[in-house]
C-alpha cells in the first residue's frame, strides 16, 4: 500500500465519477466546510504546509482534505479503519490538486500501517488524526520527523483519551488539538452523528424494528447518550450499563434502566456499546442472551465486544445478511454481530458514517484548528490542547447564519451586570 | 410477464439463495406467523383453496405467501408496485410448493397488470391485495370469476378507502376484511412501520441527519402521526399539514405546529407526505422551497408530489445519489425527490420495506383472515367488513406470548362491575 | 341540602367575589365557550328549557352553565363528587341570574343525593351529567319525569361505559349524548388534561419530582396513555398494567414495560389508576409495594384502590401532609395514599382538576349537544347517541380559529379523488 | 428581624408541628440526608463550628441545617429571599437544639439585611449560602470575621457567578466551594428540580395547560434545558432565546426554534426566563405580546423581566388569581405575570421549591463540603474551589445504593487499556 489508489484501481473513471458526485452532494450540505472553502481559496493560509491525515475516507472527509488543499496544503491521507474506506471517493480524492490518497477498502493489517507509513513519507508538517494512528507511528518510528511538525489535531474520544495518556507519561512531543471535547465537535457530533447514524445502519442492514425493543447501551457519554436518547425516540425501552456513580445516575434520573451487564445481558433484545474500552460484553453475558439478539459496536475500536469468546462458544458461523455475522450456540441460540464488532454507523455494507451535517462541524473545527497552528503554531508547547474557545465559537456562528438562524446579543448594561457582583436581592 | 419469474432470471440458483437467505432472517422475527405456521402445517386449513395475491414482494410477504401454501393452499403472487419487488425472493418464492410468483422489478405498466392477469389466471378463489389491484382487475375484467371467490383481504389504508367508496357505489361483490383497520395493524404497521422504514430509508439514502431539520409532515392519520413522532425523537422540529380539524387540533395539542402548506413549502428541510391523496405538494409550494430540500412520499402511491411540474420547473435534472433525483431551478435552487415520489420505505435502492416485527403483525392478521374466510366465509356478505375482533386480538395475545410479556386479567369480580350501571359514586 | 348553596354559606359576597374571579380566569382562557356565548347570547336557542347538571361544580363547568343560562335557559346544578366541589364558584353560580346552585364540599351521602333530588326537583327538560347520576336517579325515582326530558350528555368514560349497559338492558329511556367519546373530548380531556392535571396535582401535593421515578400506569386507554405519556415526559420510567390484549400490546411497542400488577407492584414508587374498575390495587400487592409509594387514582371512583384491605393491614394511619393520608405496616413500611383514592387532581386540597382550555373543548361540546338536543331533539330515540360529526368539527374550527392555526382543505380534485376508486398503481 | 422567628409568630406550637411534619415528609425522601445524618451523628465532625445560613428556608433546607446541628455545629439561618420562607419551618427550626432561624416571609429589605447581619453576629466559622448574600455582607462589613472563617459553600449558579466576578477582582478573602458547578448538582437540580418544579408551580398557579402552548425559554443553560425539556414532555412547542451561539446551536439541534426574544415575543403563550442575567423582556417585549400570556422567572433574581416597564405601560392592575398579577394594556390586551417575577418554583404562594430529592443531592455535597471545610480547610486557599470529585462520587454512590440501583465495575484490564495508549486499530 505504498502507492496511492488511483494505480492500484480498476474502473478508475469510473469510480473517480462516483466518489466526485459523493463529495459534490455532502459539500451541498456542508455549508460551515463551503464558507470556509471560500476563505482559504481567498486567503491561501496552508501554503506550503504539508498535511497528513489518517481518517475515515469517505464523502465528508474528503470535503476536509479538499478545501485544505484549496487553501494551498499538500495533502497526504489514508484511512484509520480497514473497513470504513470508500475506495471511489478515496480516487476522487487523490485525483484533486495537492492531494495524494493511499486508501483502500479492505487492505490486511500490513497494508493499513503501510499506508500510515507512506503517509508519513510525505514528511508532514501537520497532522489530523482519528484515533491518534499519525501520532502513535511518528513518536514511535519517526521521532526525527517532530522537529519539523508544527502540530496536529485529533477527532475522537479514543484518540484524545490516548493522547492525553500519551501526555501524562510526558511522552507527547509536538501540540495537538483536542478537536473531539469541544462543544461544537463533543454536544452534536458524539450526541447526534453517532446515535442517529449507529441507528439508521442498524436498521437498515437488518430490517428490524425499535419499538418494543430493549435496547441495551453501554455507557452514558457523549455517544451512549445520544444513542440511548435515539432508541428511546424511536419507543425502544432502554437499559444503560456505566461504571461511572454520577453518570450512572444521570441515567437513572434520564428515565432509563440502570443495571450491570451481568443482569442487562439477560433482558436486552440488542445491544450497543460505546464506552472506548475492552470487553464490555463477554463470555459470560453470551451465555445470558435470548435468541436472535443484535450486537453492535458504536465505540471507536473493536474491543467492545469479545469477540474470540463469542466464536469458541460459538457451534457455527454464517453471514447471515450482509454485515450480520450468525453465531449459533449449542443451545440453538442465534447471537447476531454487526459489522464484526467494528464501528456499527462505519463498517456495515451499507453504512454511510456520520451524517453530513454533523460532521460539517467537527470538520469546520478541524479547518480552522489546522488555520490556527499555522498562523499561531509558536503559542503552543508539546502537549493536548483544548481548542481555543474563539475558535469554536466562530464555527458556530458561520453554522448559525448558514442556517438562517438568528439570536440574541448581550446589551452593554446585561454584559456589566454579568461581570459585577455587587447585586443584592 | 405470463410466466413465472424463475422462467426469466439468470443465475436463478444464486437469486433463489440469496431470496432464501432474506426469509429465513424474516421468520426468525416473526414469531406470530412462526406460530400459525405451526398451526396451519398441522391442519391443512387451506386445503384445496387457490389464493390469488397481489403484495410488495420481498422477504415479509414471502413468509406469509409461504405459510399459506404450508396450509396448503395453491398460492400466486405478484406485486402491487413495479419497484418494490426483489427478484431473489420473488424466485425463492417461486421455488417453494405450492407457490408461483409472478413479480419482477422494474417492470413497465403493461407488463405489471399483465402478471396481475397471470394471478387471476389461476382462478384464485380468495384474494389478498395491498392497494386492491387484484380486486379492482377481477370486478373489471373477470366478474365471471367472481361466484368462485370466497373472499379477500386488503392491507393498505389506500386500498380499503377505495374498496370503501367501490362498496358505496354497490359495486363490491365478494366480501373483502379490511385488514388495514385493525388495531393490530392500523396502531403499529402504520405508525411504527412507516413511521421507522421511512426515516431511516431517507436517512441512508442521503446521509442526511434529523437533528435540527425542519421536517414537513402532510397528514396526520396513522401513518402522518408515526412519522411525526419518529422524526420528533430524531430531533427534527416537525411541522404537520392537515384538511381534517380534528386531526389538525391533535398535531396543534401534540406540540407541532400546523400549517397550510403554502407557508410550510418555505420553512422546511424535508417534506414527507402520508396522506394518500394527490397534488399535496405542487407548483406554487415547489416555488416557494428552500434550496437543498428533500421531498418524499410515504402515502401508497406515487401522485402526492406533483412529478410532472416539477419536471416542467426544472432547468437540469440529475440523480444526484442512488434513489435521489435533483431537479435545479432557473434560480439555482435543487430539490432533490427521493424514490421518484414512490413509496420512500420500499422504492429507494436500499430500501427494505416495513421493518419484519410490524409485518408479522400485519401478516398473522392477513393470515387469521384468510383462515376464516374458509372456515366461515359464508357468514360474509359482498362488501367490505371489519375484521372480527376475537381475531385481532388472538394476534395480540399470540405476539404477547412471544415476547414474553405477561399482562393482567379481569376477576369475576371486576368484569361484573364493567358489566352493571347500579353504581353510586 | 335541599337548599341552595347561597343560602348555607357564611361570607357571602367574599365566596361569590372569588368564585367570581375564578370564573373570570377561565373564560379568559376558554375561547370556545366565550365563541359560543356571543352565539347563544344573540339567539336565545335555550328559552323555555330547564337543564339540570350534576357535574364537578368548579370554574371551568361554571363557565358552561353560566353560557346556557345565558342562552335563555333555567340551569340547576349540584356536584357529581362531594370533594371537588369549590363552594365560591358554587356561590358566584348560584348568583348568576337564571342559575340555582346546590353544590358543596364535603357533604356527606345522604346529603349528596338530596342535591341531585333538588336538581330534579327542577323537573329538568335537558340533563348535563359527569357520571350519570342524574339519568340514573331519574330512570330509578322519577320515571314520570322521562316524558317531558328531550335528551342528555354525558361527560366521562364511566358514565357513557354505564349508560351503554343501561342501554343494552333495554333502560335507557331518553337520548344521551356521549360527549367522552367524541374526538374532541377522548383526544384531548382525556389524554392531555388528566395526564397534565393528574401529575401536577401529585407534585404540587407532595413536593416530590418524577425525574427517574418508577410510575405504574394501570389501564391503558385514554387516560392511561396521557398520564403514561406526560410522566415519560417527565423522566419517569413507566410500566403499564392492562387486562385487554391489544392495549398490552400498545404500550409494549410505545417503549413501556407491560406486566402483571403482581410484578409491578414492587418496582413501582408511584401507582396511578385509570381504568375505571374497582379492586386494581389489593391486598397482595400492598405487601409487595416498598417503603415510601405514592397511590392516586385518575379514574372517576374511588374505587380502583383498595382503601378497606390497605386499612386492615395498616398499624397506624395518619395526615402525612394535606392531601396525604399515610397508612404504616407492621414491618415499618409507609404506603402514602393521595385524595383517598379519588380523583387526584380534584380532590386533593390544592387540585384544579382539568386544565381550562381541553375542558373547553369538552364543555363546547356539550354547549353544541344541548343545542342540537333543543334543535332536532326529535331526530333522537332513547338510548346512548354518538355526537354528530358535524358538531364534534365545528367545535374543532371554532377553536383553531381562536388559537390562530391555519390548516388546508381539500382541492375539489383532491375531494373528488378520495372518493373514487378507479385509479391504478 | 433581630430575633429569632420563634420570638415573633402566634401561634408558635401549631407552626412547629406545621413546620415538623414538613420535614418529616422531606427527610422520608431524602436518603442521602438520611445516610448523612447516621454518620454526623456517630462522629460529630461539626462539633465546636458556628456555621451561618442564608438559604431557602422551607423543609428541604430544614433538613439540611439540621443534620450539622445534629452533626455538632451551632446553627444561625434566615432566608435568602423574602417570599421563600415558610415561617412554620423556620420555626420548627428555631426549635431544633443548636440552631436560632431568624427567616421571615415577607419581610421588606430592611429587614431580610438585619436578619443576614443577625446570622453574622453568631460569628460563624462556616458560611453556607444560595446567593452569597451572606459572603457580600461579610466582606463589605464585617472583614474582620474574615480571619476566623474557615470557608464558605455557596448553592446557585448566580452566586456562583458573582463569587467568581469576585475571585477575579482579588477580593474574595476566604475559600468558598462551588456546589452548584458539581455534577451532581448541576445535572440534575437545575435540569430536573428548575424544570419539574417550575412548570408544576407554573401549572397549578394557573390552571393551564402545557399541551400545544408556545412556551418561550430563554437562555438554554442547564436550567433552560431542563424548562425547555420538560415543557417540550408536556407537549409545549417550545422557542429558545440565547446569547451564546454554541447554546442557540445546541438548542437547535435538539428540535427547538431559536428566535430573538424581538421575533419570540409575538409568538408565545408562556414565557420562562432562566438566564440570571437582567433586563430579557423588556418594553419592546410586552408590546408585541399577544393577550393572555404569563411570564414567569426561573432565574435567581426578579430582574429577568423588567415589571417597572410593564407597570408604566399598564393602564390597570389587578390580581387575578393568587400569584398572578395581570398587566392590563391600553389595548385591552391581559399581561399575566406570576410570583411578581421572583422564582416561580419559590414564590408563588402554593410553590414548595425545587422537589425533595434533588435537593437532597444538592444538600448531600452542601454536606460534605462543610465536613471537607472542617477536616481539610487548610488545603484550600482563599477563592473559589471546585467541589472535590471524591466528594461528589461520594454523594453519587449513596444515592444509587439507596435507590437499589446497582451498575457495573471496571476490571482491573479494562482500567489498565483506559490507561494505556499502545493500542493499534
Amino acid at each position: 500500500m505504498t502507492t496511492p489508489i488511483s494505480e492500484r484501481l480498476d474502473d478508475l473513471d469510473e469510480a473517480r465519477d462516483s466518489g466526485r458526485r459523493k463529495m459534490d452532494w455532502a459539500i451541498q450540505h456542508m455549508p460551515i466546510c463551503g464558507a470556509l472553502r471560500e476563505q482559504f481559496e481567498a486567503d491561501q493560509p496552508f501554503a506550503g504546509e504539508r498535511i497528513g491525515m489518517a481518517m475515515h475516507v469517505e464523502a465528508k472527509t474528503a470535503v476536509l482534505a479538499e478545501i485544505l488543499a484549496v487553501g494551498g496544503a499538500e495533502v497526504a491521507i489514508t484511512g484509520c479503519n480497514p473497513l470504513s474506506t470508500h475506495d471511489d471517493v478515496s480516487a476522487a480524492l487523490d485525483a484533486v490538486d495537492g492531494i495524494t490518497s493511499y486508501a483502500e477498502r479492505g487492505v490486511d493489517d500490513e497494508e493499513y500501517y503501510e499506508a500510515i507509513e507512506a503517509v508519513i513519507g510525505h514528511k508532514p508538517t501537520i497532522t489530523v488524526d482519528d484515533g491518534m494512528d499519525l501520532v502513535a507511528a511518528i513518536h514511535e518510528d519517526y521521532p526525527e520527523l517532530i522537529d519539523t511538525i508544527i502540530g496536529g489535531a485529533e477527532e475522537t474520544t479514543t484518540g484524545v483519551h490516548r493522547l492525553r495518556a500519551m501526555d501524562d507519561d510526558g511522552e507527547l512531543d509536538y501540540p495537538v488539538f483536542a478537536v473531539n471535547d469541544t462543544p461544537m465537535k463533543r454536544l452534536f457530533d458524539n450526541v447526534h452523528g453517532t446515535g442517529e447514524s449507529s441507528l439508521a445502519s442498524i436498521a437498515m442492514t437488518t430490517n428490524l424494528s425499535w419499538a418494543g425493543k430493549t435496547v441495551v447501551v453501554s455507557g452514558y457519554g457523549d455517544c451512549g447518550k445520544g444513542v440511548a436518547k435515539k432508541a428511546s425516540g424511536q419507543n425502544a425501552d432502554v437499559i444503560v450499563t456505566e461504571v461511572e456513580p454520577r453518570r450512572a445516575l444521570e441515567a437513572h434520573m434520564e428515565g432509563y434502566e440502570v443495571k450491570p451487564m451481568a443482569e442487562a445481558a439477560a433482558e436486552g433484545d440488542v445491544f450497543i456499546t460505546t464506552t472506548g474500552n475492552r470487553d464490555v460484553i463477554v463470555e459470560e453475558h453470551f451465555e445470558a442472551m435470548q435468541d436472535g439478539v443484535l450486537l453492535a459496536n458504536a465505540g471507536h475500536f473493536d474491543v467492545e465486544v469479545d469477540l474470540d469468546a463469542l466464536s469458541d462458544l460459538a457451534v457455527d458461523t454464517y453471514e447471515a445478511r450482509d454485515g450480520v455475522q450468525t453465531y449459533e450456540m449449542a443451545d440453538g441460540r442465534r447471537l447476531n454481530v454487526l459489522a464484526e464488532g467494528r464501528l456499527v454507523n462505519l463498517a456495515t455494507p451499507i453504512a454511510l458514517g456520520h451524517p453530513v451535517e454533523v460532521m460539517d462541524q467537527s470538520f469546520g473545527v478541524q479547518a480552522v484548528c489546522v488555520r490556527e497552528l499555522v498562523e499561531n503554531g509558536d503559542d503552543y508547547e508539546a502537549g493536548v490542547h483544548a481548542v481555543p474557545d474563539r475558535l469554536d465559537k466562530e464555527v458556530a456562528e458561520i453554522k448559525l447564519d448558514a442556517e438562517g438562524v438568528d439570536f440574541d446579543s448581550l446589551t452593554d448594561t446585561q454584559a456589566e451586570y454579568m461581570d459585577s457582583w455587587q447585586h443584592g436581592t
